[in-house]
């Protein structure tokens, strides 16, 4: 998939679609961004003019109560106009479809659409066929990617950790069908990140793992030893009626997170998770409430970051505007 | 039913009900502020403040993914605050549960209301019974009017061919049950257009089309000859189920617009439709993408025309606050 | 349950949970607040910035459209920014999951939760769990309270009859299954109302009436005698399947209120519902729409009452701000 699409002749954010494609100094610049929307307080500035005049229609072919807020809070707070529409698939399933879809909605003057959808590549059909000065967000499309999880992951990563080229990260759980762990190890390895394991049975690792850079486990126990990072994913449970897993309970016993396997990292390890996490399924509970985890602060990171792509489409850099805003408000509070 | 409580006392627009009852006047009016709010780049000027403090309530008894989005929007560019209902009908079957309902929402303050119902005259029955002060657009009611539809399609007529009494225009399809050629025949009418004709079989033409002022024909060929402008209308589907029509293939032989029978058209003739277009029943797919179509252009249109409505509603000509707005966006932005 | 935890260490209004708890120097101050968002011609000051940049979210775990409208009306026009969810509450039965859903939410930088919810105590459970700053509102618990329509019922009592210590109130109905009936209770008492009368089918009282400070009647005509104020509680028909209740014809002939039973109260009487009504079960329509009902009244009553709330939970006197907020208005309109 042309990943070039998403920046422009200027080598500029344009759509955000894949980590794939992107460059050090892209995924530099939404990191950097993103931190300037969160203060000192860990409080975000609420509200910026960046988006005033702007429409941002968030569709949702697929339910997301999370992914949905979240970017619905940063469009609020960088003052857009919203239009959100829970597209029934059934009515979309053919690609014409999908296609009037797009055009009905552009002709309504949308600047920039959040989409969410069940097949992978979906994300890049909008954006090869919105028109010029038009942006696409993926917010997940099937298995192929989530960029924005992956980019709230780097930032809270950075956030603990600073330097990616000393780390080792862990990604455990159900590589095979997880468009987060695609993106983050595209991120990771942009990034220049000293170790990237990933952590599954056998039936649930990619065939072509070897390829994205990675160190592969079966044994979560080898895996975690020594590790800066474990990023856990959510166990699709459907993957239980298919032939890949036994039951939740065997699951657990193979490759839940407990504190005892969690004691093999280096004390220091943060413990990630996109959510919602299955407690007692993929991780413990008392790990996922414990001191190491830092899963709470993933959500909170994730307005920043999406504010910060956001800001970075519509062309205008964060600090300027930053202030800007900020003195706007001050004028019209 | 009375027409002219849409209009004050000093002839200016209260509600906005149906098309009839409105005179040239007003409609053109309509027309030329809704040009306001579209600038020379066919992009809207995004926001306006003319509804800030206003309070509009959606109520959607009947689904519509495209007009409710629309008239979001428009409110949204207008600054308004905005309380959207998706209403149970089994809930407000009785009169009096109706009643009850504007009541309710009544006292919440509400200075507009965009009312959906698959009753006639639901409408005009809210809007006698509002207070003061309180307006009622209609955003479809039965089979008896769509007046913004009409007004937008008006909108796009005018943009393309400027003169109506020059213009002869044809709408295609099942003339007796839509709301949106009633009241685009009144509109037509009443903008003096040369020629309006209605192009349908035997069993979907209304008995009283004669009265409206049209020439009928069952014959697409010889009904297309020579006009400026073709207006599709959607085909119900459940129309099949009753005695009104044969099969969608069938449907689509005698009726459907292919490019062949448009060649009859005036080689400059547009093609409109108010969507959603049910492709290869009632147009050709080539045609509804073709140069002649201007059907995207259409939706787009529907958002200047439903700020236009509310604008001149509450009581404020477009261009003067047009101005305003922008130097008040300039000075928050 | 500890009510204190409503109040900061200073006395201010920290969280709005209960009535119960509160005293009369905050009732008091909400009724004054409330009166300064509603003008002389009975209109809301209809946009204010108090909560600029702030962000509420409303968690419906139980469906209720006037209550969830007239919140987010209330916070449109304090200038909040809102994020609405309707949680299933099938995936939230477990306090575990209640929790996560409140860590979940708070990590994305919410100013303030509005909760309904069917368990009695989880406005409570919220306030306990979440982060200093962070406040929570209780739009309906179970059978516990319903603050926010006690302080709206104080508020149209107090506008229409001034003073409580020379008042009789009647509540007539479903006392032991209402939130609304308790939190009313406790409202009048606090507010030193002269005598609390409450009217209903033994079946319905319930055990710790005479605890409550009130005056018990099983006959709706005795109970109504000399009354300044009838309020009427919503039957909730699903009590007719248990054995708490004949049918609804029985139900009206025993306890519904008819013009010839409020004769029996003060010619000067006013009637209260908290809606939505069931016609013709517990009051008769005429009444509902007589000259005496001021049931319509309290919904925009409501919309201030919840303003007043909010902008005493964010620390704002609400005369100072709206006098701000007026000018501020004026400045970008």
């Amino acid at each position: 998939m042309a990943a070039n699409i998403q920046l422009d002749e200027n080598g500029r954010l344009r759509h955000f679609l894949s980590i794939e494609g992107l460059n050090r100094e892209i995924i530099t610049e939404i990191l950097d961004t993103a931190e300037s929307f969160t203060s000192v307080t860990d409080r975000i500035i609420k509200k910026v003019p960046i988006l005033r005049g702007k429409t941002v229609a968030n569709l949702f072919f697929e339910a997301s109560t999370r992914t949905r807020s979240t970017f619905e809070l940063a469009e609020q707070r960088l003052s857009a106009d919203i239009l959100s529409l829970n597209v029934d698939t059934s009515a979309t399933v053919k690609g014409e479809s999908l296609l009037d879809t797009i055009r009905n909605l552009e002709a309504m003057q949308i600047d920039m659409f959040v989409i969410r959808h069940k097949d992978s590549g979906s994300a890049h059909f909008f954006a090869q066929h919105v028109r010029p000065g038009v942006s696409v967000l993926n917010a997940g499309d099937g298995q192929h990617e989530h960029p924005t999880q992956a980019m709230l992951d780097m930032y809270t990563i950075r956030h603990h950790k600073q330097d990616f080229t000393r780390l080792r990260v862990a990604i455990v759980g159900d590589i095979m069908h997880s468009r987060v762990a695609r993106s983050q190890i595209h991120a990771l390895n942009i990034l220049n990140t000293a170790e990237v394991r990933v952590i599954a049975p056998k039936t649930l690792l990619p065939i072509d793992t070897e390829s994205l850079g990675v160190q592969l486990y079966d044994n979560i126990e080898q895996g975690l030893r020594d590790v800066d990072v474990v990023i856990m994913l959510r166990l699709q449970k459907e993957r239980m009626r298919g032939a890949f897993l036994p039951s939740e309970k065997e699951y657990f016993n193979l490759f839940g997170l407990t504190q005892e396997r969690l004691n093999r990292a280096r004390p220091d390890a943060i413990v990630m998770h996109p959510g919602p996490a299955n407690r007692g399924v993929e991780i413990e509970s008392s790990v996922m409430d414990g001191s190491q985890s830092v899963i709470l602060q993933q959500v909170g990171f994730g307005i920043s970051v999406r504010m910060a792509v956001m800001s970075m489409i519509v062309g205008q850099s964060s600090r300027g505007l930053s202030s800007r805003g900020q003195s706007s408000l001050q004028g019209s509070a």
